[in-house]
């Protein structure tokens, strides 16, 4: 475009931005949070027992007791993570807590005993592969651990500098990774990648450890979704198991507030973390694992479950895509990828206008997660990464939100043309 | 008795023990854990919301979000410590988790700034007033926290060492307080104690706490069991609010297992701690707080529900308490106090033979609380106290161990007699 033209337009846009400053939006893209629809899907959690609160195993579930877990709670999710059932730790509804309470054990306590805690040395750091989580990027900065961002494409982490990093610098205590469908990205780990995720444990020391964080193990989008690798299968191969902690929930398959987390891990690491557990909590809510456990039954039943939650998100989320195709698709204004399931898409501008699209944003009441959010110390160094997140507002909302957003997208790109 | 007498006594009591061996027992006084038909008391909650939802604001209690809990789930166990409904935090199932956190929270962390961390120190010490509770000095115990006992009589902790202690040691950052029916002597608090534990924030630093676990706040077994003075009136008299924690649950209200907990303190140290909160999780299950406040309502209902607990109580207590009184009242062999409330009796051999009595009562197939446990590090210096918790067992089963408990008293007794 000319100058003039590049004018022309920006005036255009900013009328129409105008237009849409005068309808006092009020519509929120910032958190992977479900929708009312989704979370209904799952309303006969509460009665489904129907006054039988006993354990295959004749547990009274009311009573006290049972750190890690009933015996089909843990046959059921050990299917989620691909783990054996005796390699795996049932929590509360919040897989994050167990996240927070392993890297604070690592860190305090020791994953093998008192010297062998990171808190031991000076210097304790994490690679985070970016763009990331905002929440594992927090449990570090809150912990004390440096955060080196490490790129990610396609395929995960690149592993090549992972392992550069790892080998060249005994710090580095740990690597955080979301492996199917990515936060924010929606990549799914190649294969490949998980086998060198799995192999870190020979090239680092005994106690790193990869955080191996598998929130979306099970939430396709789009059948033809690629399949994960087993990554327990890879550390068995190599002899590394001590060196993987996975964690999981239902958080995103029933309720988000009143789910089940659980995590799993070698039977030493979880041995010792049980111990670590047992000064914290007489237990996890047992009541609350029966009633899961009846209503997703097996493997096929979440998958089933996970189909409708599909259905739901389907549309949120071709609605943000056909938008973008067609507003800015071939523009050069934005990259973006098409994600066959998790929560998120994920969209970089040009560079150095993360900031500005997500301000314009908010300044007409479009609620967007903060540019920087999905980097360590919310720093992207060329403030371009922003998450979009379609699933919980009203499809009418999301259309509305995604139209105002390539129009920031399209204002802030003009107006950096004109400068 | 003369020596011969004692001979026959212990072969006579020797043949007794014989017996109940061949009876092959396998009775357990150890946890305070409620009895079946006491859980079952709240068998309604799992279906109560009759898919209902929504809290009174409208929150979508399924969702994400709500770190600090629903306003009715506050309104309501605020009933229960005595404090305003803005002054509370709703926990998950577990007040020790919330304890746990809040003992870390200021070791680490700092509850005033990183400045206030009690780990900045070299050393970290607690009051532990004895007997206690086996859970609190275990958090001591795994985090480093030194534990000096303080002795307790009918009225609490004794102020007087307490107060010299805590002016002469700056090290000295907290205290642990059971103060209804503490665990296990089932001593109340007296109005002095309370106001003087109120006034501990005054003569020690800025950064002590008493860590009050009101775990017992409501558990009255006779209708007619002393009140609990309201510490934080006091503190509010004296300015200290932000000396003190306070704890509560509904483990003993209605499922041990899958209830709520939830704490107070002051504006300022909430404020923080919530903050902390936040990245370890996004929030507690609010579906089961929902759930709670439709099945108790009010802290008239509390009362009514409380009262179904003691009906079932009161005979356990009784079988003990009648067992101990015909058997060794008068022969000096042992001491003990009625509790009014709570879970437990709390019983003093002669000195020197509480393990040699748990051990004996083992052997027959009487599990019983580990002798010592009671103490901080598991050492009771005289040997002498152990913990009886009559409230799982059938009323068949505790008068059966009564039995065997005072035979095996007697039987150590007139061993060291004999020595």
């Amino acid at each position: 475009m000319s100058a003039a033209e590049l004018n022309s337009e920006f005036e255009a846009l900013q009328s129409q931005y105008q237009a849409l400053a005068e309808r006092n939006l009020a519509l929120d893209l910032t958190r992977g949070k479900p929708g009312t629809e989704q979370v209904a899907l799952s309303d006969a959690l509460d009665g489904i027992l129907e006054g039988d609160y006993t354990a295959a195993n004749g547990t009274d579930v009311r009573n006290y007791g049972g750190i890690d877990g009933l015996a089909e709670a843990k046959a059921l999710f050990s299917t989620v993570l691909g783990t054996p059932d005796n390699e795996i730790v049932i929590g509360g509804n919040s897989s994050l807590t167990l996240m927070y309470t392993v890297v604070d054990f690592a860190l305090s306590v020791g994953l093998r005993g008192p010297e062998s805690a990171w808190g031991n040395s000076d210097e304790v750091k994490f690679l985070c592969p970016v763009p990331g989580y905002d929440r594992h990027f927090a449990i570090c900065e809150h912990l004390g651990i440096e955060m080196i961002p490490v790129p990610m494409d396609e395929n995960g982490p690149l592993m090549d500098e992972v392992e550069k990093r790892v080998s060249a610098d005994p710090a580095i205590k740990g690597i955080w990774c979301v492996p199917r469908f990515s936060n924010p990205t929606g990549c799914v780990y190649s294969d490949d990648t998980i086998e060198r995720l799995a192999k870190l444990g020979n090239i680092a020391g005994d106690d790193f450890i990869v955080m191996y964080d598998n929130a979306y193990a099970v939430h396709t989008i789009n059948a033809a979704a690629p399949a994960l690798a087993n990554l327990r299968e890879y550390c068995v191969k190599h002899g590394t198991e001590s060196s993987v902690f996975q964690f999981g929930s239902t958080s995103k398959v029933t309720f988000a507030g009143a789910g089940v987390a659980f995590m799993s891990s070698s039977a030493a690491n979880l041995s010792a973390f049980k111990e670590h557990l047992g000064f914290q909590s007489i237990g996890p809510d047992k009541v609350n694992q029966l009633r899961h456990v009846k209503l997703l039954q097996s493997a096929a039943g979440i998958a089933a479950h996970m189909e409708k939650h599909a259905e739901l998100l389907r549309p949120r989320f071709a609605a943000v895509l056909a938008t973008l195709e067609s507003e800015l698709g071939g523009t050069g204004m934005g990259e973006w990828l098409s994600p066959e399931g998790g929560y998120f898409i994920s969209f970089n501008t040009r560079p150095g206008l993360a900031r500005e699209v997500v301000k314009l944003a908010a300044d007409i009441g479009v609620a967007l997660t903060p540019a920087g959010a999905t980097y360590p110390y919310g720093n992207d160094p060329e403030d371009s990464n922003i998450r979009l997140a379609p699933s919980y507002p009203s499809l009418e909302d999301v259309q509305a939100t995604a139209e105002a957003f390539v129009l920031c997208v399209k204002l802030a790109s003009i107006r950096q043309a004109l400068r």
